[in-house]
């Protein structure tokens, strides 16, 4: 973006065998170095499909996207569904690199197609939110193009700005957390817009491939989790998680919310069905786990879609707020300024507690999103800038971030082995990073009692190497309830990644994919000058007994970190 | 604070041979949590006069306060002249020690006498600012009582709050660095008044003191540059540093500043004696140096005092006021709310680059400070949370802090000496911790060249271990140039610490407790998690050349870390 030019490169030999987040993350360790500034001219935005995407692999549609994060200061990776994985996989491209910064403030829309890029002038779509995007994009180009786009917050480059990715309707997904808005914000780069093409993919072995996809989706559809996700959406979780007390609550001060059946799951399915909304939606083509969905207003308008558990707890149990009417508006809000949910409405529960606004008040939070946060007032930044920036602003010191990233919906106070997750992770807290709630809650891959010390560390870790390699081959993440549950899964995933491309990995290799990617993430970050004593929970977990369980954060810290031991 | 409760203890045994900084810092290494809230009930505040405090030794009047600091993170300790320093020595006090939290909203004042401590809830300064608390506490008790209070700042838990220090005409001293008084306002102590007592404090060898302290005056008052500071107070720098292209202008982007003359210390002295000021004033009683001053404004009538050159430059030069009264107004509203005025006028540069203002508005300055910072607005909390939080809030990325803190007024590209400081010291940028100005510009100590590599790690290291040791005395910084340069100057302020306590330091023990002190700051740093990767300065001291000299920061970070080789 310095020069303005854009060169098609061949894939470098070291770089083929990866994808996705073991791609971002091994581009990111090589080319950016560790203490610039997030927001300067040496931070690099690489944005990579996975192993599988472009494939008709079941559920391959997840697009990483990496840089040095400007929230966390920590490596960052982040990926979400929509068609641009696909597109992108079926252009052959492998990754593309954003570096360097223009001169000027001037903005910029990056038009790819299978020739290569364009770099050109941005002036119409310059402050607009997301939704206007999309449909000024789709009027110049066509719906079927594909869109990477930024909104005010990311053009502002909020630390809590995310990275919008259109879906197969024309709605949106968001490569969520750490900040990556504010660095292609920081490189002026508005959106990049994707030309359809016939083109394929190319597969090795087409007929293994096929069978090991029927065998893979065999196994999703089979799962019982995969199935509540596809009925309840990801929002099944309000309910359960309430049940173990573990739901994050008025700022983390409880792990029940009293108004929890109003903003559960099965209450969402109803209101859906009788607004007729679709409860079940795929954010990409080939997802048959299908957690999303189109949830209508009142008057059966469209209002928002993959309406999540992460952003319904935290609108909800976590700034009390017992309306999903109201948070469905705060998310629509908070997908058109480009703001991660999860980040920004922690930050509305810390904003609460430093008397701002009264707990409960979900129509002070649209109002601060709409006039605070959309127009970038110096509220607005305040709370753009995520759940620290809020407490350090308003002298709070009840702030559940953990490397200045927000908490999000699992206490780990009552669910141990997130608390691990959230500690170790490259990334800050991010619960994505090894979902230890599949084991601790769910009895998914064995049973590891939440409460307890024992086998909190292994859970993560194994999870954690899971989780690294199953982000680098462009699959959701969901996929691992069946992989961790139904032995044909994993096979049957490892036999489409060797059938497309012709190799022959093992089980072990997959392993070792990712461990080397933890370790790359986590060698990166010590050379920004993270230490053990970055991973830890805040203190007020240690302190703080939570209601139901009456428990604190009790794990000690030698045993925290022999979480890096392997 | 947690159980209202104050109580005497004897010093322990180890803590004998120890005040100020190394008292200070010895406690917090000792008490403090290093990876604690710095604002939650584990962090405590120390404060702690010197060695020599309470005698009448010149210039020994520094009162240290000590903490872990909420801007930086890091150990801290901040000292200033006031009368507070003598007060509590004379009292018998080693160091007030102030722990834990209340509950609830109450405020509260601590009055010290020989007896001890009396908390008592404090309902009619809340909220007030500085010159108020002044008025009321004398008012309520008398003009001979010592006073350290905060202001609205410390209240808000900004993190550039300051600590303030009566002087003896009722005029404010600041502990201003690192935001103390943001520690001092989580445990709701709004002010602490002290008691005069007619007691003495007890000196072994009252002859030998005496004789000591003859030569040290002597020494003190025979040094060119504090003659030159007694005339044009500290702010016979703009001029000097200037010249010497290292004064930081229109937020770090030159090295030299048109409107030099304006904001001078020639013209200041002028206006001074035109306006029936007082170009000459003492901090403290016995200080013999008296670089303080009385500012008018062109009715004659008192606006400030302390008027430094720290300050007059970031407002001046670094936000390129050329106006003097104007920088004094806006000096007047920081004493009064309660906040470095480093750290707050940096802040202003970094805001003017962010289009907040334009560079020059001084009026502008001063309706931020009073109607925004002073108010606690959000955009007041952003400022008074410092250069770093306004950076982050407008996406500026030229943010001139290491560990958070704002660089103060010696750029580190044309003065490379202060950049090794700056980058090494164990409290974040600050000129005061190895005050390489001494010898890079002004002859002191022999000379280094400033734009050379050559034995600037060193000259740092040196100063800084001199530093520790000097802050450890209760004697001002400023008798440095006379240590430096006059042979019988550091020998009778040995005398005079061996006369007091009736003990046998030498020169290399002396060196040795400076030695003790910063390993004992580095250790705590260590435990909290800083490494040497944060012993860097920003990005664009690497990459933007400073005129005139057209020079970057180039001092290999490798060598840099040389710096803890002792």
């Amino acid at each position: 973006m310095s020069t303005l030019t854009a060169t098609v490169e061949p894939v470098p030999e070291n770089w083929l065998g990866l994808g996705g987040r073991g791609l971002t993350s091994t581009i990111v360790a090589e080319e950016v170095e560790p203490t610039c500034h997030p927001l300067g001219g040496k931070n690099k935005l690489i944005i990579a499909p996975g192993l599988l995407s472009g494939t008709v692999a079941a559920n391959s549609g997840r697009l990483s996207i990496g840089a040095k994060s400007p929230l966390t200061g920590t490596i960052k990776e982040a990926n979400a569904g929509g068609t641009a994985a696909q597109m992108l996989a079926r252009l052959g491209c492998k990754a593309l690199i954003i570096e360097g910064m223009p001169e000027g403030d001037a903005w910029y829309t990056l038009y790819m197609d299978k020739h290569g890029i364009t770099i050109a002038e941005e002036k119409e779509l310059v402050g607009k939110g997301n939704f206007a995007v999309v449909a000024t994009v789709e009027a110049r180009t066509s719906a079927k193009h594909g869109l990477i786009t930024i909104g005010p917050a990311g053009e502002m480059k909020m630390l809590a700005a995310n990275i919008s990715i259109k879906d197969p309707d024309s709605h949106l997904r968001s490569n969520g957390r750490g900040g990556l808005g504010a660095v292609m914000g920081s490189k002026r780069v508005k959106c990049i817009v994707i030309s359809p093409t016939d083109d394929k993919v190319e597969i090795a072995n087409p007929e293994k491939f096929r069978e090991a996809n029927r065998a893979f989706t065999k196994a999703l559809v089979d799962n019982p989790i995969s199935q509540a996700l596809g009925t309840y959406g990801t929002n099944v979780l309000v309910n359960i998680i309430n049940e173990a007390g573990g739901l994050p609550t008025r700022n983390f001060t409880a792990g029940q919310f009293d108004g929890h059946e109003e903003i559960s799951g099965e209450t969402m399915h109803d209101m859906i069905v009788e607004r007729e909304g679709k409860p079940k939606h795929n954010c990409h083509k080939g997802c048959v786990i299908q957690c999303s969905q189109i949830f209508n207003d009142e008057k059966k308008n469209y209002k928002t879609s993959g309406f999540e558990y992460e952003s319904i707890w935290a609108m909800g149990a976590d700034c009390c707020v017992d309306n999903l009417d109201c948070i469905a508006e705060a998310d629509h809000l908070m997908d058109d300024i480009g703001i991660d949910s999860i980040e920004t409405s922690v930050a509305m529960g810390v904003a609460m507690e430093g008397g701002l606004l009264e707990f409960g008040d979900g129509e002070g939070i649209c109002r601060l999103l709409r006039e605070e946060v959309a127009q970038g007032t110096p509220l607005g930044r305040i709370i753009g800038c995520g759940a620290a920036s809020v407490g350090r602003a308003f002298g709070v010191t009840r702030v559940p971030v953990v490397k200045n990233q927000a908490i999000p919906a699992y206490d780990p106070r009552a669910i141990k082995g997130i608390g691990i997750t959230y500690a170790t992770s490259t990334q800050g807290a991010d619960h994505t990073m090894g979902y230890t709630i599949a084991t601790n809650i769910l009895g998914v891959g064995g049973s590891v009692d939440p409460l307890s010390h024992e086998g909190q560390v292994e859970l993560s870790r194994n999870l954690q190497i899971a989780t690294a390699a199953i982000d680098s081959t462009g699959m959701c993440l969901f996929i691992a309830f069946a992989a961790l549950d139904d032995e044909n899964c994993l096979p049957a995933l490892i036999d489409m990644i060797n059938a497309r491309f012709g190799i022959n990995l093992t089980a072990d290799d997959v392993t070792n994919l990712g461990i080397n990617i933890l370790k790359t993430e986590r060698a990166f970050n010590e050379a920004a000058g993270f230490t053990s004593k970055h991973d830890r929970l805040p203190e007020f977990f240690y302190e703080e007994p939570l209601a139901p369980h009456n428990v604190v954060w009790d794990i000690p810290d030698e045993e925290l970190d022999t979480f890096w031991n392997f």
